[in-house]
């Protein structure tokens, strides 16, 4: 019998039907609260009234500035940003602030102070590299990047033009618990754990972060910069590659990305429903507690080569078997990743760079997941002897 | 009484439910199909089976691998794009193509050539400003932009890096119906034309295009050149802005809009589905016809300041009242932007700083869309006498 257009029929609800949802631990592109893509979801076709979808709406309409400004004020409040500073959304990822924070904040005869910790510091200097006054201020390269600099070890330079720092590395598992001191204007790369606890922005002259960890989907960068830094670059740059640009004309200078917008600011709202970046914090510690203590309790058949004071709440990092801290049991490492994905736990395997396994803990990943994977090591361990 | 868990109740089928979806004419970011709509939502919380969502994956993911190749080779096929083209998806937009461009191709001593034909080559003429060497080779701006230049007032330097020019110019409702004749490499802003009708790629050294109009939501931009000519640039740019990086990673230099890439995928599906350029081209020559028809047969009450061999097939300005072909009757035109949008016609008002109207008829405009949009403009008029 067909059922006739218009007239009810019977459907499940939504527990039977749901979709599987993985468990995800990827380390970016990575897991979204399921609530943001109800809503998602729910508002696709017809968002409120308008008859479009978000990504439908002219960027000059007011329905879009309404998100636009949302998704700012949204920032401006849970990261409790002083009003001296721009807040805008930009296009390109963390690589092209690696370029475009150099062009606009480099001053001729000044140095750029760097803190190199792994992978993604390299790659600002490799950047900086290309014509930029530079010089390394700490490294822990020789400790294989295990840990962040100790404030001892951080030699600035006295006319600095900045001091540029990751606050969390994704590859190696490492985070600042602490900020450096620095009389220059600190430059954050904070793609990785952007909103994950509170910061006092006005330690900062910027702040960059990719949106696609903690803040939602990728193609999305925020920029937080005092608004006198963003004064230092010279208009002759490409009109898109100013801060000021986007400053004075509120992140809508050219046709912005508007779905990842709308999307960041429903992941703020949730943010916000979590209890803010206190609630978050609390929430992320819990989690990194309960798998950096079944890694340290496993008697060394896991074991997170980063030292106890630099390991990151985002992005735990751990070795299987193997003889040494540094290293695992390649093959071991291998089972592992493979039977996690057969568990539904996905995303396990470290970087390609670095091999072993990784485990993100961004905000939306829950202590559910975690729970999951504690006991899947568990598990693993146990089938081991 | 409540529904217990996991039992059936009673649900509307789609059609009383539906969502109430506008007549879209905004001039980007626009009109997507709603298959393509039906079908995000679908996968939206459980990607074929990966139990994340598209945006949730990793980029590095064979399942994002696939998504990302897809859609390249979709445009390939499409565009018959030859094998010694790049294809690639970068950020940005057009507006850092403004600049991109230059860097990437501009050889020293040898001056870029520009076509000027309204508000989009003028923003690519203001960042050759900063430091190309450049000529404008055509102007129509002394006929108020009303047409593109014809093959005699073009005046080409012999020694050009490049030629660039505005395929379709959104504000003035103006495109180009013949390509110019050049001996150096054509370099061409396509964003509000791309995909709309077949084009011969190999007369190309260079088309960009922003995906908002006619491929995808904004935040992904497609750059479709020559690979030799991005062998052009100078290695010592940000990596990030040389075309080779991304041509050699597939733009998987760095994260890419994901989500973005994803969509742009389903709707080059969805135009191959529509008889691919050719069939394409058929509808929307249709869909402009009946527009420019319902104009110059109202007698004068509106008019388009178009000349007729110029006339865009996506972007169709018009005036109405007032009392020469370049003005209208402002506070008519007012008057009409506001019934039609209560008649469920978004997007009219032509662009503020131009006036008039305008209804852009990108790919996913239904011909059924255009006809509520003439019988609007014949009610419209029959109501003024």
């Amino acid at each position: 019998m067909s059922t006739p257009v218009g007239t009810t029929f019977p459907c499940v609800t939504r527990t039977p039907g749901a979709p599987r949802r993985a468990h995800n631990f990827n380390a970016g592109p990575a897991a979204l609260p399921l609530s943001v893509f109800e809503r998602i979801r729910e508002e696709l076709l017809d968002y409120r009234g308008t008859g479009m979808s978000v990504m439908e709406l002219s960027h000059r309409s007011a329905e879009f500035e309404a998100i636009n400004n949302a998704a700012e004020q949204n920032l401006r409040k849970l990261l409790a940003i002083p009003n001296d500073y721009g807040v805008i959304f930009v296009q390109g990822g963390g690589s092209l602030q690696f370029s475009m924070a150099p062009m606009n904040l480099a001053l001729p005869g000044k140095p750029v102070d760097v803190l190199h910790t792994g992978a993604w510091t390299a790659k600002a200097i490799s950047e900086l590299k290309k014509g930029t006054l530079h010089r390394l201020a700490a490294s822990t390269e020789g400790v294989k990047f295990t840990r962040v600099p100790r404030e001892e070890e951080i030699d600035l330079a006295p006319d600095a033009s900045y001091t540029y720092f990751c606050t969390n590395n994704t590859i190696e598992g490492t985070q600042y618990h602490a900020l450096p001191e620095s009389a220059a204007p600190l430059v954050a790369d904070m793609s990785s754990d952007i909103a994950s606890r509170p910061v006092d922005v006005s330690k900062f002259g910027l702040i960059f972060a990719g949106a696609q960890k903690n803040l939602g989907p990728s193609g999305v960068t925020l920029v937080i910069v005092h608004k006198d830094l963003a004064e230092r670059a010279d208009k002759n740059l490409p009109t898109i590659l100013q801060y000021r640009t986007h400053i004075k004309e509120k992140s809508l200078y050219h046709t912005p990305p508007t779905f990842a917008v709308y999307i960041l600011g429903l992941v703020t709202e949730w943010i916000a429903s979590e209890g803010g970046l206190a609630g978050i914090q609390k929430r992320n510690e819990a989690k990194a507690k309960l798998l950096y203590d079944a890694i340290d309790a496993s008697g060394g058949f896991f074991h997170c080569p980063v030292e106890k004071a630099s390991r990151s709440l985002m992005n735990v990092v751990f070795r299987v078997g193997g003889t040494s801290a540094a290293h695992g049991d390649e093959a071991l490492e291998k089972e592992f990743a493979k039977q996690a994905a057969a568990a539904g736990l996905v995303g396990t395997p470290g970087h390609r760079s670095v091999g072993g396994m990784r485990a993100s803990l961004y905000n939306a990943v829950s202590k559910a997941d975690v729970e999951v994977l504690t006991d899947f090591m568990k598990g693993f361990q146990r089938a081991r002897g």
